[in-house]
């Protein structure tokens, strides 16, 4: 089902929807209780969500596929990931807050160790210190090219992202990374005729790093990979017919967000922070995008007391959430992080739609295993997009 | 999701998969008792695999459709069977492990009846023995065309294989069998341009194997349908970079493993001889598909009483798998095979996946009624693979 069919169909409405990312939302079983987090923790308005809701489970991918943070959430904002890929550097500009150009060539950078041969002995020179990383991409910043202006921002430790703002550049370059050590670092080539320029300019600007990095071991050279420009994506305001606002403490989602052409909102640190932004905005937008972040954290730290406290402290959040009346509201996450597993994870994810049009199902508490067996079933996560806009009454009848 | 995303996913790992294709595993109910082969045998082994597992149902082909045993275990491979369509004529050649060579041109040939005026009246020449089939398929092998070298191979009663070998072949010949009596066998004709010296060669052989069996009556004629040639499918071992050992004591299923790269091990005839096969090679790979065929040999004669002992004989051999230590273990059929159809049946399969990251859902014993209510859901049966993969921690994460 294509987003030019859900764009004929979107009609105006005044209701509201509230999609509630929190990410890396499901778990798995902790092995000495086999309870998950969710199933450990208290969530008495979780749960209470979940008895009137329609609940099932996302796949964000496929089947198997462990999604990063970027398909993820394409997925929940309704774009189908492998239909509309983002490329790693592109991410990586979006997480650092950089504002991506149409045209703009970004890559992710890593600084790494060479050996007198050239060869690659620490793809990630030693993880360098992020203050250090941000002495070296001072270094690079020097290098000026004829034909592209240069953009080069720290991220963390050895990373960076480059940008090349210029015209009639191209992303379809070839990566320098070798990805194992003991070979030199590859010579990026041109994958299509039109990159030729690109690359050359990408040749030079490492030519010369390599050049103001030579005393600077263990960050005595650079890899670039994942070289792409920002895709044109259908604007989400446009296909839904919604005003749509993003409300993120985190930068790379407030990037996802302003990719698919959603308003970002000036926001605090803390979900706390969010909830107050939401509020205040509550009567300017149709819909938001609501996103928390602790689940992950502590899932990708392996921290399952961790986990299971920040959905108690999500749980406290709902009255406040409910309390603004939206007329649908969507909560799931864009990928599992168990604990366990210390990461992102392929597990489907638990996923609630609540609306006056959504039937409640036998869910009666929300997880994983009691998820898995509600009414949405497991479901791709760009359908939970045109399921929303169905219940906010916002898409008319197909072919009639 | 395509088979090279899978590719670009799969990372190396120790981890070792097991899977154990039941053949024609999935059955119906008794009229009498109400209960399923699988619910009224005693398999307290698969009961208890059920329990720690991912449990589910998974079809091959599309809803309604009843597999044959190519597509049936294509599917399992991880292959989607409407993506990767493989010829009557090939699956007959794998079927008595004739191998075909890249080119190869295969088709199923029937011994017939035709009457003085030459018109077919019975398609299978009265059923004949095996015996009688190897003695005519003599006489055809004395047919000798410039052009290509012919192969004619007996297969059971009425059925044998005819393979041309040689340059330029093409399998885009309609067939012979007018698939009703009362009509003379069709002539070949080409379907594609390239396919015209193909045809002149197969109706040169008809011509001369007319004439080789005037004598011959019930079996004085032939007719040949599924012409094709070996598919080109992505190599397993490269797609999922697995080590992939394939172990049956059915010619067919090896044939199938060879065509997507398994290596093929020799084995016995017994199930125990496999499993001592799959004991012995243990270290030496990392995936094993592993055939069990008397649950549908069972199915396929109506008898229930037999088919729920090859499935308590199949439950007996569980602890010697389970010794090996499967990092992940997947367990389901290519096919449902209910004695009270007394064949393949369209009808989706118990499948469970066992792990250490494969959450228990409320599965509590293996049957088709408790699976349709287990995690997995209904399943095609190619995203078995990529969920086999991911448990066993072997696909990176996609777009980040």
């Amino acid at each position: 089902m294509s987003l030019e069919l859900i764009q004929d169909l979107s009609v105006p409405n005044t209701t509201k929807i509230l999609l509630l990312s929190s990410d890396g939302l499901g778990g798995f079983p902790h092995p000495e209780t086999g309870r998950s987090e969710l199933e450990t923790a208290r969530i008495p308005h979780l749960d209470a969500l979940a008895r009137r809701a329609s609940c099932g489970l996302v796949r964000h991918v496929g089947p198997g596929i462990t999604p990063g943070s970027g398909p993820g959430h394409l997925g929940l904002f309704g774009y189908e990931p492998l239909r509309y890929p983002v490329g790693r550097g592109v991410l990586e500009a979006l997480g650092i807050d950089f504002e991506l150009a149409p045209g703009d060539v970004a890559a992710r950078g890593n600084f790494c160790t060479v050996d007198s041969a050239g060869r690659v002995t620490d793809r990630r020179a030693g993880r360098i210190s992020t203050e250090r990383c941000v002495e070296l991409v001072d270094r690079l910043r020097r290098i000026q090219l004829g034909g592209a202006e240069l953009h080069v921002e720290p991220v963390k430790e050895h990373r960076f992202v480059l940008v090349l703002r210029g015209r009639q550049l191209s992303g379809r370059l070839s990566e320098t990374d070798p990805q194992v050590t003991g070979h030199a670092p590859l010579p990026v080539h041109a994958l299509a005729p039109e990159a030729e320029a690109t690359a050359r300019l990408v040749y030079e600007f490492t030519t010369r790093a390599a050049g103001l990095l030579a005393d600077a071991a263990p960050a005595n050279m650079i890899l670039l990979r994942g070289f792409d420009q920002r895709p044109t994506l259908p604007r989400f305001p446009d296909v839904f017919r919604l005003r749509a606002a993003a409300i993120a403490a985190y930068p790379m989602y407030r990037g996802l967000a302003r990719l698919v052409g959603m308003d970002v909102l000036k926001t605090g640190l803390t979900f706390a922070d969010e909830v107050a932004t939401l509020t205040a905005h509550w009567d300017a937008y149709d819909f938001f995008f609501l996103h928390y972040k602790d689940t992950d954290k502590a899932g990708e730290d392996g921290d399952f007391g961790g986990k299971v406290a920040a959905l108690e402290r999500l749980d406290a959040a709902i009255p406040a959430l409910e309390a603004l009346g939206p007329d649908v509201l969507v909560l799931t996450g864009d990928h599992a992080s168990p604990a366990v597993l210390r990461g992102h994870s392929w597990h489907p994810v638990p996923a609630l739609l609540a609306s006056p049009y959504a039937a409640a199902d036998a869910v009666d508490r929300f997880s994983e295993r009691a998820c898995a067996t509600g009414s949405l079933g497991t479901l791709p996560a760009h359908h939970l997009m045109p399921l929303a806009m169905a219940n906010a009454l916002r898409l008319t009848k197909y072919g009639a």
